[in-house]
């Protein structure tokens, strides 16, 4: 089996070590080889410092197999899956690390608006291994063109925004777009969309001089400060490549991403007058409360496998998917989209928030939740899980459904649940809990602590 | 005598009523009349939303007469100056309206890095008036390319910068960009010269989302809070061309534009070991008291004429000439420039203000100022300035220099000063005061108002 | 009314004395108005010196009403009509004089795939007129982008010439593309239909080194030389602009238009089974031979008229229209398109000749013809239609149809015709006949010239 | 010792086998390393279909470095050595096959305007077989940058022809730039110097339709046909990037190299007044003759050498050097110059031929010459050259000279000469003969191929 290149979301690393230029020519000649050398592949970047460098060798090896290379420059994450289904094009690549420091790169590929699913990667990474590319013929060589995609999505984005919500009359909002690709994209966009916009590091800038790309509360400190001291609306973060988006609300506190899903997937549901919704298997159980309060169905995917779902849903039953940070409007498409997110989100904070994200957030409930990491060496983690649950089904009570595909996830009849997971890259097991009262959580907690140290002792003793 | 077109600062006005596309024809026309239908014209534009309507005209008059054109893209004003003495190139044009509001837009020319004199100027207008152009032969109609300027300039200031200062080491910098033309610019530089570079207002915009153009104190509220409640050793700010500069300092206080004026004055005074300081008349005199203390001379001008002074200077005299907002370095150039006067501001607040710009403020005393706007009726004008020279003389005491140029300036012995203007555009008279004691002040702002007072009265009654 | 500017084939004139910087800019912004301050219009232009001249003052026009613009570079005419069924776009206009010389330049409209219609013309030279223009609110003006057309256009022509017919295997043929905007399409056209392509006067200069840009027999000297030399199956050569074909049999001898346009209308109603073919006035009856034995109908029209006839056709009755040199497949779009002509003429040449176009044409019979300019003064032209009618009535016997839209063509039942008509611009009348025998073109060319004699007498008389 | 890849004028080969993506990285990041990771580098190709797919890989490749690229588009080969002297550049390097098929590709090096020698190219060698390459710090990343140099070179060009001769008053001139690079160039700069130029094979198409790109008599058939046949005072021919020059006369004859050569030289050394020529092993005595009447010197180097005397040329004694179709004009540059060899022997067609290339060439002699290959097995190779100079000097009379650099070179008193040299590429060994005289050049053939004989006979004895 050839080394494996993909992670949960495209490829990733640093550029001296992983993501190099010999490793963007395979791929290049991998997903050319993969289309069978015709049709069109959309290539774009973030705006980090080695973004021409692994671009150049990425495209050649799209056109010496015979594909023709869509050149789009600087876009956001979205804006390139958008483009992949454009009219003549077989897939569309962003050369991006997302949230990653600027001295990482990567790769993310769509094709018909979805990321690429696993089946797809494995060829990819078969063939940089086994160098087995087509090369064509001088005649057949493919052809480089450019295309400026920015006022299509925008465009499409907006269309979609005023289907849902209307002009703002001018309240006003902050943007911090972390430097990166989306700085050109989500301000004129709300700014079109009628809010007053304010930025903050909005230059692009592969350097990220303003804060480290992942948009958490740690790197958001001047954000969140600003946000409390100003009188904007709301606050909206993205990371380099803007499929990210976190919220901030007007006295600087950072909204829990459970919460924000919850929002996105309410209003969907309310649109579609019910619906299914996808969301990874890490998210609390406010989704599932505000869900099935407007008539809709709330499935749990493991992480990573939301453009699996996507990819089988050939009758459009999800109407909405979302990782944390990550939401998906499947009716713009199958993408992760932080741009649109922004502009819903604003949207909202007009027409249920009468222009205060806090009263926004006052319609999704707050409830008691823990995330913790507990030490897990890998020789332990293959008889982990399966003592884990057999201590969780005994220990734990009024349980209303088990979920196994990505660790083990207990759902209670009051609401409350318990997630255990072990890390796929760390020597390290993941808790999470969430429920509606502190005693309901300490109480699981209690168990689920007792679960994974009785069970990392077990699994010692047999290995 | 031809209707002006040009005030004190090029041409500004609304693009429905007076900068039209026909006159931007009218403009590139005479431009290339001027110029006898042969060489080579730059154009750049700032971010404006009528960049593109005003470009097209004008190149298209510049080519008609032969005159070929290089397109600059949207860069800054000093860029665009900075362009007009590159080889081939007898002038360079810039379309933006500086700090004015969206609705209006302008042009700025340039000759060997400085701005029009007004006899340019005149030729310009007459030939908008008379349309007497130049048409080239179809042969020799001008061809236009394209040229990306900026690493070129950057690269000039930066090596500009370092033979003044050094490479920061990470002192924390925000820049406010006005949502303008140097947002590419000043940001990319600083991050170059070693600081940690946070930025607001800086995606660029031709609605100028952000704030209005113009950065002072009113339109800068967003930003001197931000410059209170956060980190940053200095703030600094640009109109949308960025030939200006505002300064606030970590406490989020604005720092009055004499006192900049005098740093730069000082500094450069300094390196040169002495040399000649021009500055507009409506300066303080703590200019000169830091200028003399090196060594140098300071000379007041007409606002408006600094680039007659700086074209007259053919031994290179004047090491530094400023208005307030607008630094000319004369070692980098003959034009005002923002950017490199924040990277200079910058260095300083590291190198004098020990990575403080309240330390460094403290190294330039702050004096009682006053300025004030009286009504003065336009029939009133031509009688009022000669009465109110003949009270003033009579009234103010240890009077050591006194300048007619542009209004009445008095300057004392003491230091302080009092200066009568009257606005060429507005129904009133202005009256600035400087002293190092309030009650210096004082008694001088009462013998001006009332000696503005009585020439109104007595001028009227006269007419 | 206003002044005309349009003529048969949008305006021309001398870019020193019609075609000016001024009209380009009042062009630009008549359009605007017209179409209400919104949309989007495609703008293009030939490879004249003049080009960017009158671009960017006629761009910034469109803009100035708030119109969005998108510069399609250098392309062909028929390129550039194209553009005009894109999506958003609600015309596009074309910045060339086509075969005049280089001095001249001038501009096509086009909309929805045809040339602009003369109440469209009028509309646009009232305004020019009259200056009555939209003028945009700053935040509304339009907006310019650019986009690469050429392979749309050239997928888009590939495509109908393969439904036609197949990829040649490599005959041999000379293109004569004038030094024009075609230069970089119908070589590369033609080597993807396989054909194998030598080029003559086709690098692209705006200076027409080559040979004047009208492709006459008298400015094809040195190519039909070439062609009877060397050993091509045919040589096709355009204009500047790439509306008109001129076919060249490898003896080096030049086709007759008339047979050319037979041949294509031959094809087309073949294609159809039947249909209605347009073609203008001053052609000969051999397109009516070929045309109805294949079961098709012929219309004649006024010259320039046929776009008008195609914007009334709204059932899509006519399957192919063309003035000489200029045929429309109406499959294709409403424009007059030399390109598709080249593609089509050399698959025939193939198909039908045996890659001989000298076989080809043995296939279109060569009648007799006659075309001759008689003076005529302005002030006789009133008077002089109506005499020479009476009088042609009367000694033509055999008269099977009789014309009288545009001067007065007679039409025989043994397929002779005589056509007088007088011009719009010369102080001429023209004489046009066609007959199966010499003896019957003598017989009808004694009647003519008789008639045009008596009527010049006749009406100097009466005047 | 590394795998050599640079033959006697850069890196060709097939793309598909040895010219390949991996390839074009690995010299970009050896190139890169040279250039130990700073400064500048310019990038160009010229027209092939496989132009993009290895510009991308190979840019990537020198960025990785850290070095910049300027990329500089499809232009002549000339043109990137002109732009290797640019400031900040340290070397450009151009995309290209020369004359060779086009499923070939390759690559040549440039620096301070002579292309690489071979200590260089050693080094590049060794470091895309020892893959140990520079890898830049993210933050130290090379910087692409787009850049427009036509003007600058065509204008670096005409101001060199302008020294020498002035505008021409109309001449035709016909131009055949291989569809390839040049097809921009030549004709426009001749158009420029005042000629009239029709051209042929010049629309840019990296399918070579119209002929092979070698500009060799076979397969310039077509040519100089239309030559003959038409009335041009001179055709001139490239190849593929513009290096070379072919001459053909109004008669449509192609001139030999050695006389055009002798031409070139010839001019250089009247207007320097002496000096020294540097010429190709090769080449005939004509040259000799040519140059010596204008008081300069002759010398000879080995095939592919005289970048190496270039270089070495410190004094820049060396007024013109030239391999057969390639001329290097020193006062310009130290690069092979077809296109300004073009200008220049347009010139001289006016000024010496009084318009007519026939009369021009009445001024260099042209003597019986002789050149033909003789089989010559690789095993044979080592002992073949011994054995021939030992019957050489036994056999001829009258030597001069002998020169054994390349092969062995016997030139005699009476302007004869004789070439015996091994192929580096094909089991062939070349004998050229030039003399005044048919029977002179018989017996020296004679003589010579005994020679050849005999040699290969006993080298195969002794094996």
């Amino acid at each position: 089996m050839a080394k494996r290149l993909f992670g949960t979301s495209g490829i990733r690393g640093s550029i001296a070590e992983n993501v190099t230029t010999d490793l963007a020519l395979g791929l290049g000649r991998a997903l050319g080889t993969y289309l069978k050398g015709t049709g069109g592949v959309g290539v774009s970047t973030d705006a980090r410092t080695s973004r021409e460098m692994l671009r150049g060798a990425f495209i050649s090896g799209v056109l010496s197999t015979g594909v023709d290379v869509v050149d789009l420059g600087i876009v956001p994450m979205p804006t390139t899956a958008f483009h992949s289904v454009f009219k003549g094009i077989n897939a569309s690549v962003i050369i991006t690390a997302s949230h990653n420091p600027p001295a990482d790169n990567g790769f993310k590929f769509f094709t018909r608006g979805r990321e690429f699913i696993r089946t797809e990667e494995v060829f990819l990474e078969e063939r940089v291994e086994d160098k087995k590319f087509l090369i064509a013929d001088w005649s057949q060589v493919g052809r480089l063109s450019h295309y400026d995609i920015r006022d299509d999505f925008l465009g499409r984005v907006k269309e979609f925004a005023l289907e849902r919500g209307s002009i703002s009359s001018g309240t006003r909002v902050l943007v911090d777009a972390a430097n990166g690709a989306a700085t050109n994209y989500t301000p004129h966009l709300l700014r079109e969309l009628g809010f007053s916009v304010v930025t903050i590091n909005s230059h692009q800038d592969g350097y990220f001089p303003g804060r480290p790309a992942e948009p958490s509360p740690k790197n958001l400190q001047d954000t969140m400060r600003i946000a409390k001291e100003s009188d904007f609306a709301v606050t909206l973060c993205h990371d380099g490549d803007g499929d990210r988006l976190a919220v901030i609300d007007e006295e600087g506190r950072f909204i829990d991403q459970n919460r924000v899903i919850a929002l996105f997937a309410r209003d969907e549901v309310k649109r579609h007058d019910g619906g299914r919704v996808v969301v990874s298997i890490d998210t609390s159980s406010v989704i599932d409360e505000l869900v099935k309060a407007e008539g809709g169905e709330v499935v749990r995917a493991p992480l990573g496998s939301l453009q699996e779902r996507l990819a089988l849903d050939k009758e459009g039953i999800i109407i909405f998917a979302s990782e944390p940070w990550k939401p998906i409007f499947t009716d713009l498409g199958g993408w992760m989209d932080g741009v649109a997110g922004a502009a819903r989100l604003s949207q909202m904070v007009d027409e249920i928030g009468d222009e205060s994200c806090i009263k926004l957030m006052k319609t999704v409930p707050e409830y008691p939740m823990l995330r913790d990491n507990i030490p897990c060496p890998d020789e332990v983690k293959p008889r982990f899980l399966p003592i884990v649950k057999e201590i969780l089904i005994q220990e734990i009570t009024g349980v209303e459904k088990i979920l196994e595909e990505d660790g083990i996830r207990i759902e209670r009849n009051d609401g409350s649940y318990l997630l255990v997971r072990v890390s796929g890259t760390e020597p390290k097991a993941r808790l999470y809990i969430g429920a509606k009262t502190q005693e309901t959580l300490d109480s699981l907690e209690k168990i689920g602590r007792e679960a994974m140290d009785r069970a990392t002792e077990q699994a010692l003793k047999r290995s």
